[in-house]
C-alpha cells in the first residue's frame, strides 16, 4: 500500500532557487470498477525551500518504491494524482510542486491530469 | 444521437486545483454536405470547480459513449466543437473548460477548431 | 486569379469565444523573378466576431479554390502573405487573423511569414 | 569577405505588421584558432518598419551571397552572431530583429547563440 | 577533480544583448552512494554582461575539461547542477544564467534538474 | 453493406512491370460482438497483370466507396481483411496482391492483419 | 498465474495464406531475483493453419488476460518469452509463430527476445 | 508539356558499378477528371550502364525542367510514373531503373506507385 | 580492467530456438590517444545453443559490470568490438553472435562497428 | 586538393569478420558549374581484409583531412563519390567498401549516390 512512510528525503544542497523532476515512466495501478490494470507516466516536478528555510527534497530511491506500492491498488486516475501531490507536499512542504500523469487510456481515449501546490517558480520558465 | 442525457459526472476528490485531459483519437462524425465521414481528434481540458463548491468531473465511459453518438450525425467541424463545449459545461459548470478538435482534412486542407469556457487556469500553464 | 471574390462565409455558430484554424499543405504559385514554382503551406487562424455581433466564418471549399488560384500567379512570399490576411480580414472582419506562410526555400534557405491583425485571443493561448 | 556591401533590401509590402523568417541549413565558416571548419544554421526573424515609414527587406539571393561569404573566414561563434546581427539592423533598421546561430558542435558539445535588436513584436508571439 | 581553475573565459564580442547557450550531451559522474556511474546532458545558457561593463563569456575548450573533471566524481544529480551554476557564476557574473541537467535515470525513473541565476533576459523569450 | 459491386476498374496503362499502393487512413468498422467501433488503417499493394494480358486497376474513387461501406458492418479484423483481399483478387485478377490493416486497438493490445494472393512481384523489393 | 488454460481460440476464416499480428505494449512481470517489477512490449505474429486444415487463431480477449496473468509473476526475461511461445504453439498448432519482447530495461541495458516455431511464410515478407 | 526533348544526359564518369537517387518533392500535376491539383513526390533511381559501354546519366538542371513540365499536365497517378520510367529508359538505357511516386491523396486515401525497368544491382541492396 | 573473469552465465531456457539482444547505451571507454572519453552505444545479439547441447546465456548484471570496466581503458573502437566479441564468444560459444558499437563521434565523424561469429541464424531474419 | 597522399592506415586488429562505417556529415565541396557551395553526408562502409591478410583500416584523423581538402574543390556528386570510393580502395584493398553520399540539394532535388568495390559481407546484412 502506498502509505506516506515510505518517503524519505534529504536537506537541498542550496540557498539559491532550483527546480527539480522525477519522470516515472513504468507505473501501473488497478481500475477500481474493472479490476483492469491502467499504465501511465507520472511526472513530479518541485521547488524546494531554501536550505536555510530548512528545505528538504524528495529521496530517489524512496519514491521508486513508494511508486511501485500502487502496483495492486484499486484506485481512480484523478485520485492517484492527489494521493501524490498530498504525500509529496507533507512531506516536502514545497515551494512549489506539480504533479502530472499520463495515462496509456481505454476505450480510445488516453487521459492526462495535473495537480500543482504553490506558485510557478522563475526558474521553471526559463 | 449526441445528447446531453448521455453524460454522467463523479464528485471531484479534491478541494486543490487540478486539470484533467481527456484525448479522445478516434471520432468520427458525418459531412452535413457530401455525406462523407470526417475523422477526426477531440481533446477536452478542465479545472473542476473544489470538491467544497460542488464540483464534479466527466465520467470517462459516458464520455466515450456520447462521443460514440456522433457517429451517424450530420455535423460541421465548427459546430461540433461549440456543442460539446456547451454540453460539458451544463453537465459540469466548470471554472474552465477547452475543447480542441484536430479533423484529417479534405482536399489538402486540415482544420482545429477550439472553444473555451472560463478563464485558463494556474494549473495549466506549468 | 486570386480574387477575393472566390471566398465565401457562412455566420459562427456561436457567441462564446472559439478559435478555427486551417492549414493548407498543397499551396504553390510562381517566382515573379525567375518563374520557377514556390512550394509551400499556408496556415490561417482567426477568431470570428460573435454571432451576436454579425460573425462569419470563410466557407472550407471557396477558400481551397481561392488558394489553388495562386497556382499561376507570379508572386513574392511577402506580397502572398499579406495579401491572404487582407483577403481574409475585408471578408470575415474577425476579432483576429493571423496568416502564415512556410516555404520550401531555394538555395539552402527556408522562409516563414507571418501576418497577422487584431489581438492575440485568449482561446488561442490555452 | 563577408561586407554589408553584399546586401540588399525591397521596400516592405504592407504597412500592417508582419515577421519574416529566414533559415539557412548551409552555412560554414573556419574555426580562428584550430582552422578546422565550422558547420551551423542560422536563423534571421525580423519585423520590418511599416511601408508607410520607409520599412525595407532584405532580399533573398543577396542574403545567400552575403551568407556564403563567411564560408572561408575564420571567426568565433559569438562574432558571426553579433555581426550579421549588426549587419542586418545597419541595412534594414527594423522593428525586431533576432539572429540565432545553432552549431554542429565539436568535442560532444554543440552551441547556440541568439543576438537581438528592438523589442518582440506581437505578431511573432502568435 | 572539477575545480573552477579549470573554467577560462575571453572578453564579450557585443554591448547589445545577446544568450550563448552550450549543450554537453556525453557527461558522465559517479553516483556517491552505489558507485554506479551516472550519465547526462548538460545545458547551460547565459547572457553575459554587456563588453563595456567588463562581460566575459566562458572559453569553450576549458569548459570542455571542467566537465570532463567529474567523470570520476561520486556526487548527487542535485548537487552537480549547483555547483556548475556557482562556478560559472562566479567566473563570469553574468546579467542571467540557467544550468539543466538532464539524467538517462535509474530503476526507471529519469530526472531533470534546473539551477538559475538572474533573471530571464528577453533575448531568451524570442 | 460493402458489396463487390461497388468496385469499379480501369485498364492498366503499361504492359512493363508496376506496383500500386493504396493506404486509407480512415477506415473504420464495429466489433461484432460488443458493437463499439474498430478503427484502423487499411493498404492495399498490387501488381495488375500487362495491358497485353487484360490487367485493370481498382479505381480509387470506387475503392473509397466500397472502404466506407463498411462504416456499420459488424465484423471481425481477420474477417475484413480477408474480404478485401477476396473481393479485390476477384476484380483484378491481378499478379500480386497483399490487403494489410493495421488497427489502434483495445485493452492495450493493437492488431496487424496481413492477407496476400499471388507471388511477391520484383518491383515491389526494389 | 498464466496457464495455458485462459487462451480461447476461433477457427481461422480462411484458406488463402494471412498472417496475425498483435502487439501488447502494457505487459509487466517481476523480476525473480531483486521482486522490482519488469515493464515491456509483447509482439506475437503467427500464420494460422488454413482453415480447410482446421487452423485457429488465439482469441484476443482471452489473449489479454493471460497476458495480464504475469503481473505477479517472478520470471526471467528469455523464460517469459520461451513460455508465451509455447503456449500459443500449442493451442495454434499455427504454421508460423514468433513471440518477441521489447524490455524497458534496467542499469542503462535494455533487451530484447525473440522466440521463433516454423518456417518464415511469405506472407511476412511482403 | 513534358516531353523526352526537355531530358538531357551526360557521360557515366566510372566504369565500376554506382546507384544514383534524385528525389524531386515538389512535384504537381493536375487531375485529368475533376481537374484540381495533384501534389506528390517523384523518386528516381537508376543505374547507369558502364562507361565503357557507354553509360550516361539523366543531367540534373533538365530533369527539373522536365518534371516541372507536368504542371498543368491532366494525367492520372499510375500514367505519370510509367511515363517518367518510360522517358528516362530511352534516354539512358539504364542497367537499372526505378521511378517511385509518393501522392498526398485525396478523400483520405494515399498512393504510392512503382514502375520499373531491368534488374535490381547488387549496388542499390547494400 | 574489463577481464572475462567478470562475465557470468546461466543455462538456456529452451531447445527451440531464440535470440536475445542486449543494448547498453551508456557505454564509456578512453582514446588511447588523446585520453579524451568516448562515448557510445553497445549492442549484442546471439543465439544460444539449445538447452540440449549445454547452451548458456550472458547474465545480465555481469555483463554490466563487465562493459563499465571499460571506463578507465585506454582502447580504439575498433579493438574494443573485437574484444567484446571475442570474450562472449569464449563464455558463450553460441550458435551466433553479433557485437555493433555505435560511437558519437569526434571532429564531425560518427563510427559503427559490428563484428560477428558464427551464421545468422533464421528467428533473427523475422 | 583531396589527393589520396593525405590518407593513412593502421592493421586491422583482427582476423574475425567485422565492418567499419564512418559517416562524415559536414562535408561540402563546390559546384562546377554555378560556383555555389554544395552540403553533404558521406558515409563509408568496409570489411577490412583479415590481419593474417595484411588488412588495414583507415585512420579517422586522416579520413578527416582528407575529406575537408574537398572544401575548395569543382566536381560533381557523381565524381565525388566514384574519387572517395577509387582513393579507399586503393588505400586499403579491402574485402568490401561502399560510399554513400546524401547532398541536400538544389531547386527542389536531392540526390544520393552510392558506389561500391568487392561483395556485401555477411557481417553487414546482420
Amino acid at each position: 500500500m502506498p502509505t506516506p512512510e515510505l518517503l524519505e528525503s534529504f536537506p537541498t544542497p542550496a540557498d539559491a532557487p532550483f527546480v527539480v523532476e522525477h519522470i516515472a515512466e513504468e507505473f501501473t495501478s488497478v481500475c477500481p470498477v474493472t479490476g483492469h490494470p491502467d499504465f501511465g507516466t507520472v511526472t513530479i516536478r518541485f521547488e524546494p525551500r531554501p536550505r536555510g528555510a530548512g528545505g528538504v527534497c524528495v529521496e530517489l530511491k524512496s519514491l521508486k518504491l513508494y511508486l511501485q506500492a500502487f502496483r495492486s491498488e484499486g484506485i481512480y486516475y484523478e485520485a492517484v494524482t492527489n494521493r501524490i501531490r498530498d504525500d509529496l507536499a507533507a512531506l516536502m512542504r514545497p515551494t512549489w510542486l506539480l504533479v502530472r500523469t499520463d495515462w496509456r487510456g481505454r476505450g480510445g481515449i488516453r487521459s492526462i491530469v495535473r495537480a500543482t501546490h504553490g506558485e510557478v517558480p522563475g526558474a521553471w520558465a526559463q
